[in-house]
């Protein structure tokens, strides 16, 4: 069998089976390690890896964004912890022939991302490669063990919840693919997939909050992602797709090209939106203090249900096939 | 100007400027970063990337030696500070076409390394390549702080030390990219290429003496390697190359095949040895505190000089010039 056949799930599981966590550690399977530090606070740990063909087109992100996305990428599962990073580690990559200007915008990139996100570079690795470029990063931070939010802690009732319009980051990259016009729309669309916005303090917003249940990063897409909840804790979901929040830009540009925009916002990746699932007696006041906070609306989609690993779309009340492809990670 | 002509050592100059770690911290420039923890003890992270066609050919070492060396390469950066590995994560990226038995030899190799040095693998990230196969590892450990040893703390007069022989895992290289016979002697030069062993006890035994001032793990060679303790700690050394320990595999096989086995020695990396610089007064002592407790040899090899960056060989006493081609990273 090939690692493609497979697929990521299962080898996350065989790894998972392979390499149990000491007791009191969170190890394999959630947004970040979590690692007891003292009585009130716990050590994050995350690690993503950006690979050129795969996760970026080199003529298609400059070097600066791509140094901004390696952080942003990796603070997002602290937030989605309830954390804040502090210390980062950079392995990359590079041909021989790489351009030592790219590599110093790449640079500035990161260091922009590292001022943002009050995050020290503390080491690293510095390698070359044949003719791809790879890019990991390692981000250490920290939470007060009491906001730690997982991914296995949903309940039946609570009420499902993402913190921003969904499907912008792939219709930016499908603007890339089709070489579309770059109007300010669409510049709008690429600049969510290039330069996605990291929701610290809202994470941070969400860890202080009783009333929220389970948290995670929308990194895959909606529909893969809250099927990670759900196998976690052990429940089900209802998801109104008449809810699922779009953005105007990717309802105009949506619009003008016949895309069905709710099925990108269902399956598209790397929006870095956090999804979480609230109380429903806390979720009035939970998302009342969200808008005074952030002056954003948070958008409730759908339910958790007690059926084990049953994920069902509805609209207008009535449930609702909808195909999905989820996004392949070999 | 292309990265291979700037080559390892300007890029984490630059890097360690642009990115300078918060106070009491230990950044970018050791083997392990060093973030205290309480008053007696700190935090170790170390990174290390292995790339394929630059730090392994897939048909010359199998998945499980190349999972049992990922972890090994950066157990060394942990000796070498004189602690104790205790974490890892590990990114992964696999062609779609990869077996998956590889993998799983792959998994099994990591996990009798994490046996052997007591580490839990946290969390990772698995994602497809285009073609190669790209590993990164980053291991977090903990150390005394009394008892941690930096490159920038070498002392003119210290008697510069190899924990063992040099040379092995470039000889095994060469056997196998000359794909020479393998008798038993060729073998073993090979298994010191594949699955170097590292000097765990040894680092935090040297870690425990405070006569050991400067220690370092040597990964891309003496000479490159041995420059940095000198650039660090503002010296200078000399050498005295007859007695730079060979093994008696590489003697043999080096005599077979015409090699200059000192310069083997010299100038290859990947030996995980420990290059350790000891106080004048404390070295007899702890040279035979070191036989006592691991019945091997430790190897005094030349002086710290007070001549800043002065690397100088010597042969019968006389200075001596030899080729030097140190590993190119890009």
């Amino acid at each position: 069998m090939m690692i493609s056949e497979w697929g990521e799930n299962p080898i996350i599981s065989y790894l998972a089976d392979l390499f149990p966590s000491p007791a009191g550690i969170v190890g394999i399977g959630d947004d970040c390690a979590v690692i007891p530090l003292d009585d009130s606070s716990v050590q994050l740990v995350t690690t993503d890896a950006l690979i050129e063909g795969i996760h970026f087109i080199k003529d298609q992100i400059c070097a600066y964004d791509l140094g901004y996305k390696t952080f942003a990428v990796n603070v997002s599962d602290i937030a989605a912890m309830g954390g804040t990073p502090q210390y980062a580690f950079l392995s990359i990559a590079l041909p021989s022939n790489t351009d030592c200007i790219w590599f110093k915008e790449f640079a500035e990139g990161m260091r922009e991302a590292c001022k943002e996100f009050s995050i020290s570079l503390l080491g690293g690795d510095t390698v070359g490669s044949k003719s791809d470029i790879f890019i990991n990063l390692t981000v250490m931070g920290k939470a007060d063990i009491r906001n730690i939010k997982y991914r296995h802690t949903a309940l039946p009732g609570d009420v499902i919840c993402v913190s921003g319009p969904l499907g912008d980051s792939l219709a930016g990259l499908l603007c890339l693919q089709k070489k579309m016009e770059q109007t300010s729309t669409v510049k709008c669309l690429i600049k969510a997939h290039q330069c996605p916005q990291i929701g610290l303090e809202k994470g941070l917003f969400f860890g202080s909050q009783s009333g929220v249940h389970a948290m995670m990063d929308l990194s895959d897409g909606l529909d893969t992602d809250l099927r990670r909840i759900l196998k976690a804790s052990n429940c089900g979901a209802v998801i109104d797709l008449a809810q699922i929040p779009i953005s105007k830009e990717l309802a105009e540009i949506g619009k003008m090209n016949d895309w069905n925009t709710t099925r990108l916002a269902v399956t598209g990746g790397e929006d870095y939106r956090l999804l979480v699932t609230i109380a429903t007696d806390a979720f009035e006041e939970i998302r009342r203090a969200f808008h005074e906070r952030f002056t954003e609306m948070l958008f409730p989609i759908g339910i958790i249900t007690n059926q084990p690993d049953r994920l069902t779309y509805t609209l207008n009340g009535k449930p609702i096939e909808i195909q999905i492809s989820p996004y392949q990670h070999f």
